[in-house]
């Protein structure tokens, strides 16, 4: 089974309706196992869109923590094998220390990793507060989101596939990255922006997706002060939003949406 | 921040519609972290609702391939603390050999762990061959789909929460279960199939969600022989589902559905 390096891929299949089957294909969104090693072991294996690989090596390094900057990865090699992809990242000397002590931690022998209620402290930490000013109008949110809608080149044929952008206003959508995971979409999107220098700290995070606690502190963690989402937060997420300071803006379709946290931020609330 | 034990919740928060806003409430999906522990120690924290935790702490175990049955969790405690739930294993001695080579090896100090190509092969491992004779009119199909979407008890107000279910002809939808998360409603249905001792050979499986590789590989591990969806599959999920012999169905709406693999277990086609 060799690996497809496509993001979106032609099937064929039997399109079943009102009794009547025909043969015919469709547009799928690709789905490709990625490792992300670190200093030469693996961190983890993802399962993401075969694209914007050099992005999602940065971006989930800057979410997991484990990085700081663009300069703290030495190197970032992408190796393509059969089953999948393999992220080779070696990390800066400042980070090494760090990464092996948390690594020791998580990954001890049997009976002396971390036990149940140290890994729930060290799963919900607490994410960044962020202190942007940035205040929109509503129809500068409903603007945004067109703009998100109108770049999702992947998702025009596929509707499978998920998005992340950062908005600002005056200069509209700054950047964009599609995954088949909502994460990786985010982790591509901030490394993306890290790579190229852009800060997030006048502008709005941009999802197509449901908002769990992670995508919150994601971007609690790239300074955005503003999440704007298409669909529902998760309870946990409102709360995350609250304590970090951002405006949770969700359910955000056509001219309406919903303001969860901070609503400062959105003018004429 | 106090766990909170109910899967639904509502929230306030401002909605804005049309340049005109409205103070209110919604009822929201809640999120949990819950750290599962075999042994004394941490295997992962999974995000989760907060229901049904005896179901996902053997589903999960089985998806994982710790487990092969109920027998071989020797006891199941769940320790509720401030921060989430901890689901505490103990696993049977014949379990407990293999799961302690298996975590040495991907749990290693630095430099030692599994490399990046290792990592792959761990991540798409064969899933088993699924050989069940299950044969289905279309209309089963759509009425198993309406089954489902009249059970989701959890999701009838929320509209944001998954369910997996398994359904048998003549009898209908044998359980289900719901979570924010695809991946978790599996797990749990696994689960409370596994400790009810029902077998799901001649049983299709059906999901709200999209089906993503890890959804065949948990229906294979099931044997279920039909794995049938309301929204599209990932190439990769097609993939593995024709090599283990799963008949993949997917966008099944209304009376509508399209068959990826193994159309042989639909009449008709």
């Amino acid at each position: 089974m060799n690996v497809h390096l496509q993001p979106v891929i032609r099937l064929p299949r039997t399109s079943v309706a009102k009794g009547a089957c025909a043969a015919g294909d469709r547009l799928l969104p690709e789905e490709t196992p990625i490792a992300l090693t670190y200093d030469g072991s693996t961190h983890a294996v993802m399962m993401a869109s075969p694209a914007d690989l050099e992005d999602f090596a940065l971006g989930f390094s800057l979410s997991e923590g484990i990085v700081a900057g663009p300069d703290d990865l030495l190197s970032t090699e992408i190796v393509q094998h059969e089953l999948g992809f393999e992220i080779r990242m070696w990390l800066s000397e400042t980070c090494r220390g760090a990464y092996r002590t948390r690594r020791r931690a998580m990954a001890g022998p049997v009976g002396c990793g971390l036990c149940g209620l140290e890994s729930l402290e060290e799963a919900v930490r607490p994410a960044p507060r962020v202190s942007g000013t940035l205040q929109l109008t509503p129809s500068a949110v409903a603007t945004a989101m067109a703009d998100l809608s109108e770049a999702q080149r992947l998702n025009r044929e596929v509707r499978a596939i998920h998005a992340a952008g950062l908005w600002r206003p005056r200069q509209g959508l700054v950047a964009i990255r599609e995954d088949v995971g909502r994460h990786n979409a985010l982790d591509k999107l901030a490394g993306a922006l890290a790579r190229a220098h852009e800060t997030c700290r006048s502008s709005m995070v941009l999802l197509t997706s449901r908002v769990s606690v992670e995508m919150v502190q994601k971007a609690a963690r790239m300074s955005a002060p503003i999440l704007a989402a298409i669909s529902v937060p998760t309870a946990l997420a409102v709360r995350v939003a609250e304590s970090s300071g951002i405006t949770l803006v969700a359910v955000a379709r056509g001219e309406s949406f919903e303001v969860f946290t901070h609503p400062e931020r959105v003018q004429g609330l």
